[in-house]
């Protein structure tokens, strides 16, 4: 089971988290830190960013209710990138690299009276393409 | 024809807009909303963030002068992520999630002498993947 | 070789640069762009955004170390957008626009006591797929 240790404080209103994968490819809902951080930094309105300091790893924001939606986002992308492929980077992770820029490294989402902006249906996802591996995000909030 | 209807203050400088997709997929510029919250909001310097609540729709930036192109977007992402596929999500729209994480949630334009710095051929498009429905935008200004 | 231009201030915190592309795909680390912009703002901790102003342009972070990396990224994107498909636009470069969105226009990241908080591997690109032109990169430095 993927493990998330405790926040750390890094400035005014930026804090990490480590995540500690588990498998080699799969999605982590980390809404709940961003809601932990964006209560920390006590902001009333503005916008919070999500980022992955990570090159074979990536942040997107998709649905939360149905499991088979983002394991079905992991098939997808595992078919246009797969791990085999005309690659030259010696540590055959390529497509994990593509799967990062894919989906981003960092997700935006504005914040009103202290709550995330985000559709119902919306969590955002920390992506990890290249795994087991010991991860980070770090998550920052901008006052409007 | 789609149909965007009039816009509602939420919180200081956040504006929503509902927007009411008319076909299964397009892309509606959404360029001219943006530069209306920027108005309401009076900004002179800073970031405009233009957000998608949704997990089937997604926010791209790309051009604006021949149609051809945001149907040749369509024609490509369509290629990679056809709608049938190896997915097991069952309301069997695996394809659109994929197309709203490929082209991102949200995007971010500078705004300087309370303009957009967009490139000249630059619109800001709202990405219907899964309609016709009713969606949102949501748009937040932040004053640098 | 790619040339980029000095850098000229277009507001209080906004900075353009002009990059000379010279081959027809490319991937120009800038990271020292976006350090030598966040100097000049003078920024202590907040989020700089990166933008690029092209829609046959694109803006993505990745890996520095290896550069097979980028090249990989670069014949894995044209893998899926070939630049002959089932295409209308008149210019013919359809594949360059679907790059570009796929990558994404702009990046956001985080800035603390003054410094990008990029991991390791990271670099900020920017990624020419109609290449060679001349092109601009837009960046802002917001204060939390």
């Amino acid at each position: 089971m993927y493990r998330v240790e405790e926040l750390m404080q890094v400035g005014k209103n930026i804090y990490t988290y480590t995540i500690s994968t588990d498998v080699d490819e799969q999605f982590i809902d980390i809404t709940y830190l961003v809601r932990e951080a964006i209560d920390k930094a006590n902001i009333d309105e503005g916008i919070v960013t999500v980022f992955c300091p990570h090159t074979t790893a990536g942040i997107t924001i998709n649905e939360n209710a149905d499991p088979d939606v983002t394991r079905d986002i992991l098939v997808g992308l595992d078919k246009i990138f797969p791990i085999d492929g005309d690659y030259r980077h010696f540590e055959g992770n390529s497509h994990a690299h593509l799967k990062a820029s894919t989906m981003g490294s960092s997700c935006t989402v504005i914040v009103s009276d202290g709550h995330l902006m985000l559709g119902t249906w919306q969590s955002i996802y920390f992506c990890e393409f290249d795994g087991p591996r010991n991860r980070r995000v770090i998550i920052n909030t901008i006052s409007s």
